[in-house]
């Protein structure tokens, strides 16, 4: 191929492509050029009718499935939206958007076959790799998708997030490189209902593995509640360039705000829950809470507390937007010094109740005022196939345990704290033996309602 | 199979095996009751040796490869102990294994191949998902092994880790399972070297997906030479039931503690270097560091430091073992507070130079007394095919910008820290240049020496 002075030869030189056939003029490589926007549906037409807080239970992520549908019927022309997930579509109570589309499959159609389409729009094999393969070379050439995954599971790819998250922040410092659609993660399936799985299906662990990465690239979401999950989910699939972490459970929940309170506290990412709270300006504590079960937890703590403190003054902040809590320096969505400090008090005590590794809010934290005075509840690598209510007493997030750590660490109520802990530790005995005889939560548990 | 009556019928039911020959009486199911101890040679006679700290260079993992080397050649004959690697046993240093035993190979050997051998005990294959799958069943059926990895693509086998981690704390509690040999992880080729790779080989976040399961259970350690690591190596294969995580580079680094320092230095787990501190017992601040390349970034910010402010007082504190960190509470290895204290002080400045995400040392530190004195220094996604210390200085975890924290922490320095920052500035900017035009490290880097 070489001549005598050692010369490629002309006639093989001439066999590469040239102008808009070489491989780096596919329009493929740089897919946010061939990026056409998703049309989508008013989220607030699929909202949960709320009247008033803790007034209707629903299943979040059902509701998702129902405005998905309508995101996949809106784009089937365009052919620019998947949905993608391990065997959960279905588990994961996304199934209405199969009344738009199948599962993809490209093998003979059988008549015992459900849900399967040759031209099916959603992407289903028990393989998290395959999914996270798929999506990514999806977004890349320019199209759009959500992946919805058991929580535990989806540490499975969390090398592949890595790489993708990389090149991200790697792209925004080239530019001819057009924005592309973000990778959406929904975990549902979570650490806190287990009520069939088991200890290998809990780990809260991938909100830290995310967190890791540059905060100009990643997104940790966690609604407490369908019309939040709405709001979320329509803003993270119109968003470009991100990886959006969204998790909410499946299970029927109390629903606590309406459509345009979910959409203006989602904006903000943080806020007092002034229908839950009575501290005028001036809280004995700060009862917080992030994630759907956690906020379940807070609020019927809040309500024991009034219970036993009939003058106690609360304040309920609960966030949705795990960065808010970052200081400014260091997320863009990080709140204000002085903003952060509205919510949670320079100096009284925080019973924050989380729905992942304790320890993700205090490195969030540390650096805040008030941060001393930050007391975390969440996963502590505890649990088994147990009843709803006893995964979280087995890692000390229920409403009793945030009740005492509320009563423990508020200075005025010094004398209650031993009425408190005797008071405890009796709730907890009787829980023990209900769950063990019974096989199902107490009465006071099951049918607890929120009352103002 | 049934009778009239709905019976199993008992010429079927006696097909099941009885006895021994049922598969739960199969002992590799039970592998502790199998486990022999591994004959170990003295790790000592593998010391580097030291006369006096910063005085010699050594690879670290090429030394501790001679010390697995012997552990193969003692074991052959039990055949219960094997390395397992994606294809870097070499890459990563540790090939003076190949002199006992050689890579498992099970087809035809050919003339060209090197360290082949159909009784190899080293397994080698570029799946890290192999690599962790063959072991863990080898350590449950009762045997030994290491796995050595790249420290950035062990996130590969998040999941797989997750699982044998929540096994090891279930069998914890049920009496008939006999310990197992600890899973053992060596990484390397780490963030802090990428003169060859870059950016997508960067990623020191393993720490923190080990540090989320029980303290009962996890392990981690980060020695500072290739005499710790001699001395932290032999610990975790004679250890049962644990997951032991090392992390150590393989490029020529300077070595501190001769063996016997070494070995009292990770028997406590962290440790003031008297021959690196001057503070007799008042320092000005605390210059700690957990990791190789941390650890040469204190010492030589210690010598910049000295010769910027010759009175300063200055402590170095070395920390091998990072859960000696942690409460006591909540880790048997975590220092008792009056031990913390006793190192990092309760009002002086800490400059935490660390190897992996900053965030780490403060959730294990933020209830020590002294944790808002903490300042942490460690990689922050930053980095690209560069040079060793403009890694560094990438993350802001370059001596210079060490001696300049102290500096601005120090009161009484208050007045030096505009010089110091100017000089800050033009130093960077010689490295800046310098890098851009020689593609090495400055003379003054490559050249720096220890001094006392």
């Amino acid at each position: 191929m070489f001549d005598e002075s050692g010369k490629f030869r002309d006639e093989f030189a001439a066999l590469a492509p040239t102008g808009h056939r070489r491989m780096g003029m596919n329009p493929h490589a740089n897919g946010g050029e061939l990026l056409v926007p998703l049309a989508m549906p008013h989220f607030h037409d699929y909202a949960v009718r709320v009247s008033a807080p803790g007034s209707v239970e629903a299943e979040s992520t059902r509701v998702l499935g129902v405005f998905l549908r309508d995101v996949m019927k809106l784009n089937l022309a365009n052919q620019n939206f998947r949905l993608f997930g391990p065997d959960e579509t279905a588990s994961n109570r996304l199934d209405a958007v199969y009344e738009a589309s199948g599962k993809e499959w490209m093998a003979r159609l059988e008549d015992v076959d459900i849900n399967l389409s040759i031209n099916g729009r959603v992407m289903e094999v028990l393989s998290e790799h395959l999914c996270e393969g798929w999506l990514e070379g999806y977004l890349l050439t320019g199209r759009h998708g959500l992946f919805s995954c058991y929580e535990a599971f989806v540490h499975i790819i969390d090398s592949m997030f890595n790489q993708h998250a990389k090149w991200l922040k790697t792209c925004k410092t080239i530019p001819w490189r057009k924005p592309i659609a973000s990778l959406n993660y929904l975990l549902t399936s979570h650490v806190w209902r287990q009520d069939h799985n088991g200890f290998s299906h809990q780990d809260p662990g991938f909100i830290d593995h995310v967190a890791s990465k540059k905060s100009d690239v990643v997104r940790i979401y966690l609604p407490p509640d369908a019309n939040c999950l709405l709001s979320v989910a329509d803003h993270c699939l119109r968003s470009r360039n991100y990886v959006n972490l969204i998790i909410a459970g499946k299970q029927p929940e109390w629903q606590w705000l309406d459509i345009d309170s979910a959409v203006r506290h989602c904006t903000v990412g943080a806020g007092i829950w002034q229908w839950a709270s009575n501290d005028a300006y001036d809280p004995d504590v700060v009862m917080a809470c992030a994630g759907d079960v956690p906020t379940l937890e807070t609020l019927a703590a809040v309500t024991l507390l009034r219970e036993y403190i009939p003058d106690i003054r609360i304040r309920v902040v609960n966030v949705v937007d795990l960065m808010a809590l970052q200081p400014q320096t260091e997320h863009p969505h990080g709140l204000e010094d002085q903003d952060f400090d509205a919510l949670f008090t320079r100096d009284k005590p925080v019973i924050f109740a989380f729905h992942g590794y304790p320890r993700v809010i205090h490195w969030l934290t540390y650096r805040r005022h008030n941060h001393d005075n930050f007391h975390v509840r969440g996963y502590r690598e505890e649990g088994t196939t147990t009843t709803p209510f006893d995964m979280v007493v087995l890692n000390n997030l229920d409403r009793y345990q945030l009740a005492l750590d509320a009563i423990s660490r508020i200075p005025r109520l010094r004398q209650e704290k031993q009425t408190a802990t005797d008071r405890y530790w009796s709730t907890m005995e009787r829980h023990k033996l209900y769950v063990s005889e019974h096989g199902e939560d107490m009465p006071e548990v099951q049918n607890w309602r929120w009352t103002s």
